[in-house]
């Protein structure tokens, strides 16, 4: 659903002590025999990925468009699952029936000044075999616009966010009544029609600017990977900031017996009708506009100037849409424990695709087959996983995690009892690691990535991170991967199956693919085929087998560890390092109400109108007041030192066995449920951790401490009061927890 | 010649104290009776300045081509010297004879792999009376470009400064024996041809993209004020910065009896054909390189993925010029000072064009005509200056500064000896005060600019200018703007007429004009016509009275003061901000150094190359080392306190009077030519300010401290360090001229 790596950036950062590889002295979570039995184990799975079969797999399954409800959608599932039972494992298809909109009439025109009609088609390329079929392929379109028949004039609202909103009010720019057109980028594209339809617009279309997607960023398809005049992004509009999973059905499995709301009473269904469209659709309807010109920071790279509007520019926008109901088949497959057969080390990736889907997810999902793969070669030598292993392959993932979301609903109380990690892949390509997901996972997966070697270089996946890093990012991260013994990872939001996992059970979660040598703009096109991803991403499938044996290996030890590799003290680290921006935030947002008020009083706005420009008067800022963050102090000083116990405790596994081992397993994986709070984020009771959320204005995008964070950003500083309070008591409690499993190790 | 307000946004920031205009108490220079009266004399020549004479002169002046050697430029001088001889004023035509080279051969085609040959050409409009004109109109070209035909691939080279071709470098791509085509911006462009020979281009191409000059900025022509498809810039490529004026005759009057230098022979003329174009032309070229991709600062708004080369697009250029000797008309005109009669207040601006040249020059050679006026007014009414006024209009300023440099140059001992300041204007247009000049004229300047109101504001000049800091500078300058009595003005290089008097000669000059709500694509096309300057300009010409009043009050000032107007204390400020400098860029340059040395011993280049693209190997840095300031700070402690201590004295004018008021003042207008050095700067002696200068590397922008700050720049460490030594001898010069002037006043 989400290119993994594009948002992975930000996750990076070892020291020059660590840059071994594991060895049987510092396996995390093994004594030194276990370690040694551990370092065999992994090295005879490494052995066995072969680069080959995931093309033959991708090519197999990329021949048909595959997205959720379509047949070819149930011979994958059906591929995957007697593959899996041919290797050892115990595979069924759990089935759930969720609703999907396809679109029955797309009509998008220009009325004036003009006449244009949109194409809205992609074309068939020579050189890409599978870009010519028709059959079941979806054509750009946006899974849960509303259906709609609008006419109105036309404003162009650059990404359509809400400072974009803002920037267009001190313009005297009112977007009430028209149709806005927004370029993708800046935020999920789920947040464009919904922020439009907060400020009034009746409808939203949403292009790809060949600045951020197209010619301007290199050589288009089929000369290059990048977005040609009419290629279009299709995508979920469903309100996944709200919940994920069927609209119908938030927060219980949809079923055939469940009791539904209708689609007009679905509160995450986009309210207003919106339609993805190609630069080549586009361009006539941004030329048609007039008003005044785009700020220069809103300019893309079409050959035009970019105005404003409203107007003349006028459209029509039709949309109507089937809204069935169709099942979902996820593909469940286990390995039962020998020795916690009720510890559940979940790993999962969807096999739904907008049309053939190679690099989103095939790429992953083929990954993940040969990681199961090569485990049922283990299984044949005799080895059995410690803990139950279960392997999943999620349907309708895009159009909004209705696979994951419906069977974690399902399965809520039993998974949030029984899983110890859930590890996810998605699309993966050639490049640098994006590692993100529980920051007591930091340590473990910076290790598990020492282990694993870049195809391309030779050295490990951690260290080609780390020199990106000290080559290219900011002055405090190159000072911090030169030091800091691990390299941070990022935080999660959405945008993949980890979402209900670590949202709304508080499941530790990682989420891991590799990128950022495959650029291009196939992403959710019919150009994301099978001879794009092989031209173009990972051709030779050697970050396939780097990612099966990063993901792979994860599974293996926390099958096996005896102590379960979790530390705390990273975690520790990353939250005081969240609680200081916000803090910060606040300053930022008080000083800017200050500066702005000020200004205001000077008529310094007035000075610097043109008076040949619309001049709107600045409206005075209501300004933050000064903030009690001692609670949350206080709770983040007291991890502190709780964490650095137990890691100091936790040095010699030897120290806990039976059942104490047992008990203090138990504590360890749970510790993440004490972050989430029964009653979620406000106005949002489906997200329940009380560290990271997608942003209710970003979609995806991740906000830390977001209860606090995001009442700042908006302004509501008795709400972020509230959340400094709440987030303080779920860090006592999980450092209470932390305590204990210190106890048990003395 | 220079679009004067690109340069002078650097200039800026008044304390409220001073926020009033000035009074009888407050006039620097004049005691209060003699405040009181000059005070009068500029409320009497403020209300003679009309806007429709400007309006009037500019229909006149621009009917048609006035280039130098054109008919009508001796048309515009002798209408322009009748005017003066009309107003009272003493005026003649002082002519020189001066290289200017036209165009006899343009071709400019693409021969593979694809035929495309440039148009080269200019459209006429039907909204622009004079841009269906030909006779006497130069197409597009650049003067002292060398002949040439050649034939080679072609290179994109960004915007062709050194930088360009160290990351050219990095890339691997070499510009031997090809040719260039670089875009205009980020240097003068004269830079860009010299920076391509010196790595051994033989042709170069300089185009206007549209991001920076064209549709991205805004509609193009006519219908909005940017430049279309067919626009194209003409200007000089001589060697500005090596030296200006008549390239045959560097250091010495051009005229019929001196010896030349031969064509050949000249140091300063380009050494390698070079050609501008539009960016319709430019199109077909850019598109059909092949290579790798240009970085993404590199690319333009041009519809196409830009590409660097070397070929396949191969490219013939041939160019022929007339290297003809014309003569160049500069119009003097003075009224001898009834006090001072040998201290000379000299103001200028060219009245020489590339085509009809509204904006530039006439936009100010009119405003400066109606202070000429006014001051003929006040004449009238038996007030007489006590100093005499020079008031000059230039010939050949656009190929490169030729009538200015050559009069400065001809009558160099009488001006050294005789001129107590220079102020030159040059285009005008709508918007904030841009005022550039030495930092002794800064604090004067400021208190002329609290007594001009803005015609679109109603508050002074300075105070709109302070807002626009406020509102948009760097926190610095906004702290500044709220913090600091005056605001700073800009240091000047090189770009107008100014530049012989305070490179050459150090003369105190001020460069001021209005701009910042004018914008356009005009600049140097045939399109900067009256048509468009009313349209999307000053249309009704308040800016224009608004310099007048600006230049003319400054005129007055400086001829009737008792005690000249200058302040050391702002300069001696100002030096110490360079000083600041240029010690942090030797700690940049240094740590970038050490960086890069350890990021290759480290091999992070190659751990981050991506294995599909072209892999150069890093080379080691050397390491700048540690340098001795001493001498500088030593110097700039002195100067502080002695322009303190003058400051005080000076407060009190009527200390000084009679033979002891003549020897302050001309100690006072001559602590500027303790600035300069007879050797001049390394391998530029014309060049012989040591505080400012254009850049060797940027043409028009200025290098402060240029003999250190560019030493370094160019990793020279011994000569910063001799010119560490050089400034602080001249400072030591300078401060003990200061103690003279204070002595007198005590």
């Amino acid at each position: 659903m989400k290119k993994l790596y594009r948002k992975a950036i930000g996750l990076l950062l070892i020291s020059p002590l660590l840059l071994t590889p594991a060895n049987s002295q510092n396996l995390m979570g093994f004594g030194s025999e276990a370690a040694k039995k551990q370092l065999e184990l992994e090295a005879a799975f490494d052995k066995q990925l072969q680069a080959n079969n995931l093309r033959d797999w991708m090519k197999h399954m990329t021949a048909f468009p595959h997205q959720l409800g379509a047949a070819y959608g149930l011979d994958n599932a059906l591929f995957i699952r007697n593959k899996l039972t041919s290797w050892g494992f115990e595979a069924h298809l759990d089935t759930v029936h969720v609703l999907f909109p396809t679109p029955k009439v797309r009509i998008l025109e220009l009325t004036a000044p003009t006449k244009f009609k949109a194409l809205l088609t992609e074309r068939a390329v020579k050189e890409d075999a599978t870009s010519g079929q028709t059959k079941d392929v979806l054509p750009p379109y946006h899974a849960f616009s509303a259906n709609g028949d609008v006419t109105a004039e036309l404003v162009y609202v650059n990404y359509g966010i809400p400072e974009d909103y803002e920037e267009l009010a001190k313009l005297g720019v009112d977007v009430k009544g028209k149709i806005v057109i927004a370029k993708y980028g800046n935020s999920w594209r789920g947040i464009k029609p919904k922020v439009a339809y907060e400020n009034g617009a009746i409808g939203c279309i949403i292009y790809s600017d060949p600045k951020e997607d197209g010619y301007f960023q290199g050589d288009v398809y089929p000369k290059g990977p990048f977005k040609n005049e009419a290629g279009a992004q299709r995508g979920s509009v469903v309100d996944l900031p709200l919940a994920p999973g069927d609209p119908l059905t938030n927060g219980f499995v949809a079923s055939a017996k469940n009791k539904r709301l209708t689609v007009e009473e679905a509160p995450s269904m986009m309210k207003i009708p919106v339609l993805p469209i190609s630069y080549g659709d586009a361009l006539p309807l941004l030329k048609a506009l007039g008003g005044q010109i785009a700020p220069a920071a809103w300019r893309g790279a079409l050959p035009i100037t970019y105005h404003i509007g409203p107007g003349p520019a006028k459209v029509h926008l039709k949309l109507e849409f089937n809204f069935d109901i169709v099942p979902a088949y996820n593909v469940i497959a286990t390995i039962k424990g020998s020795q916690f057969p009720d510890q559940w080390v979940v790993r999962g990736n969807h096999h739904d695709a907008w049309v053939f889907g190679a690099s989103d997810p095939v790429s992953g999902a083929v990954a993940e087959m040969e990681e199961a793969r090569a485990i049922g070669e283990l299984l044949k030598t005799g080895w059995k996983p410690k803990r139950t292993i279960v392997y999943c392959w999620w349907d309708g993932e895009e159009p909004g995690l209705l696979g994951s979301t419906e069977w974690v609903e399902k399965y809520k109380n039993i998974l949030s009892e029984k899983t110890v990690v859930y590890v996810n892949t998605d699309g993966n390509g050639r490049g640098y690691l994006g590692a993100s997901g529980s920051h007591t996972l930091e340590k473990f997966i910076n290790q598990v990535g020492r282990d694993v070697v870049d195809p391309e270089k030779g050295t490990s996946i951690i260290d080609r991170l780390r020199s990106r890093t000290i080559m290219n990012g900011t002055p405090v991260a190159k000072q911090e991967a030169r030091t800091r013994t691990d390299l941070r990872i990022g935080a999660l939001g959405s945008g993949s199956d980890y979402t209900p996992f670590i949202q709304h059970l508080g499941i530790s979660s990682l989420n891991l693919g590799f990128g950022g040598e495959d650029s291009g703009g196939d992403y959710h096109s019919i150009y994301d085929s099978y001879d794009n991803y092989v031209r173009f991403k990972d051709g030779d499938f050697a970050y396939g087998v780097a990612l099966a044996k990063t993901a792979g290996r994860s599974i293996l030890r926390f099958a096996d560890a005896e102590v379960l590799p979790f530390d705390f003290s990273n975690f520790s680290n990353t939250v005081q390092m969240y609680a200081t921006e916000v803090k910060k935030e606040l300053e930022t947002v008080r000083t800017k109400a200050e500066d702005h008020n000020k200004l205001m009083a000077e008529s310094r706005f007035e000075a610097v109108a043109d008076p040949k420009d619309t001049f709107v008067k600045p409206v005075k800022m209501d300004v933050a007041p000064y903030m009690n963050f001692a609670s949350l102090e206080n709770a983040l000083a007291t991890l502190e030192k709780s964490a650095s116990a137990y890691a100091k405790a936790s040095a010699n596994v030897a120290r806990a066995s039976g059942d104490k081992l047992a008990e203090l397993n138990e504590i360890l994986y749970k510790t993440e449920r004490n972050l989430i709070h029964p009653d979620g984020l406000p106005r949002r009771p489906w997200y329940k951790h009380q560290i990271y959320a997608p942003g209710f204005y970003t979609g995806y995008g991740v906000k830390t401490l977001p209860m606090i964070r995001e009442a700042i950003e908006q302004r509501n500083w008795v709400e972020a009061e509230q959340g400094i309070l709440r987030v303080s008591e779920n860090l006592k409690k999980y450092t209470a927890e932390i305590d204990k499993a210190t106890e048990l190790l003395k």
